[in-house]
């Protein structure tokens, strides 16, 4: 079996482990159901085997980092469901089937949101470890997640709906949106394994020459990509009036970018001493997907 | 000045130090003005203050409970802005001013508490003393703010909407919504003093009376109380048909019970050494509240 397909299988175990169990005589079972339908519905899992991956660079156990690694996913599935939902992008479909709040109703996928965040946190502190490791991941994730963080991003977007935007509000935007959990994921692994402050700075410049190639690589497939191979509809953002690097650059600019980016990524890796293969090649694999 | 407001200015300042500062040219400052908007509007502050206080019964320096005690208040603070929300109560006044929708959109109101929940962790993770105390506090916050704590709590509310209900299904619905925070809220004070265990399951019990005491009150002002004193409107559960504590068991045995649950909370601290009269006089004054 290749590592990647190794570890998306032990996270989805850990997942699975970490969610209340299904009971549907229990009065808080539906919000604990909404939660497992976001959270265990595949996906790619980039995050959180960037955690694995970054914990076993840094000559760490990688399954060690499995609370961390649950802990980025969660908030990613919970910023999915927040950002679906009818008063942000009212978005009908993800990851192939109809979204939360289409199944659960707009109120409780709030609280199935709210639930993820909050489980999160509570599942990066059952690291293991050093308690001083389960601190500062904790707290990495809640910066990279914040209204400095992922939240900004967020923001930015909303203001700039329909209207103008210039490359270096995408940019910003970008950062918050899509390098932030990412930067998140990779730093949290470099922490797990006991990493050095070089190191963290080394994956914090792989977070983001990757997250940035993968959110350029999400907008050429919003325009270029399949629908059924994506899960989700195409040619959204054009729909909505929203601009994105495409729009803005022009479809071989963005594809030249996605190239600069992952190069960047994998400059990044120079500085650690184990096997860079399969980071390099996770790297280059994104550049290149269909979904 | 009285022991209350020292904490009561303290925790004001506290939180406002935890803010990011107001930036309008920042494209990331709406969310953060949003944040601010709910978080610094004044408020009761009970759980903070409960906090401070219980880490002082407990022998330590209530000062250094502040990281603890802005976290919990953050917490509260994001869940009143999602339960604001149209697809939740959709209320439009909320400490005599209009609720953060009203003010910034739904969709920032969304982010603001997103936002808020995240910085919570951020916040209670800074707390100094012991690295396994912050640790504990927050793992406390998460659970008790969780799909299991307050999360479930609105998670029956919303399924019991305009249903009928048992007193039974009620209490559950109230130890999440209302006990489980305060439970966090007392119990983080006693973790920031290094408190025993003991300690701490005592602090659980007058959490539990006062939480109850609470909510039956808040249902008991639903009734008889004054909209301008509440800062909110009333008569808003018998509005919507929805069932509470004096609908249920009618106004009488409803003020019965907060005095049987508010007793509870003052024997809760028998088993604590230092001086209680705060503590007790804090249940006391709640039970009589006028908002």
């Amino acid at each position: 079996m290749d590592k990647a397909r190794f570890y998306r299988e032990e996270i989805g175990k850990a997942l699975e482990g970490a969610l209340p169990a299904p009971s549907p005589q229990d009065p808080q079972g539906l919000v604990a159901e909404a939660m497992r339908y976001s959270l265990l519905c595949g996906g790619k899992r980039v995050r959180p085997v960037l955690t694995l991956a970054f914990c076993e660079l840094c000559g760490g156990e990688p399954l060690g980092a499995l609370p961390f690694a649950c802990a980025v996913e969660m908030v990613h599935t919970y910023s999915l469901i927040h950002d679906d939902m009818p008063c942000m992008d009212d978005d009908a479909m993800r990851r192939g089937r109809p979204t939360n709040h289409r199944v659960y109703g707009e109120a409780m996928a709030l609280l199935a949101g709210d639930g993820l965040l909050t489980m999160a946190f509570e599942t990066a502190l059952g690291f293991s470890g050093d308690p001083q490791a389960a601190l500062d991941g904790a707290r990495l994730l809640a910066q990279c997640a914040g209204a400095k963080g992922m939240v900004g991003g967020q923001c930015i977007d909303l203001q700039s709906d329909g209207g103008k935007m210039s490359v270096e509000l995408l940019q910003a935007m970008d950062k918050g949106k899509t390098v932030a959990l990412i930067h998140a994921a990779c730093g949290m692994g470099c922490i797990a394994a006991g990493a050095q402050e070089g190191q963290l700075l080394a994956a914090g410049r792989y977070a983001h020459g990757l997250g940035m190639a993968f959110q350029l690589r999400d907008d050429i497939l919003d325009v270029e990509g399949s629908a059924e191979k994506l899960g989700k509809e195409t040619g959204m953002d054009a729909a909505r009036s929203k601009q994105n690097y495409v729009s803005l650059l022009g479809l071989e600019e963005a594809k030249r970018l996605v190239e600069r980016y992952t190069q960047e990524a994998v400059r990044a890796l120079e500085g650690f001493p184990g096997d860079k293969g399969f980071l390099r090649d996770f790297a280059l694999g994104l550049a290149s997907r269909e979904n």
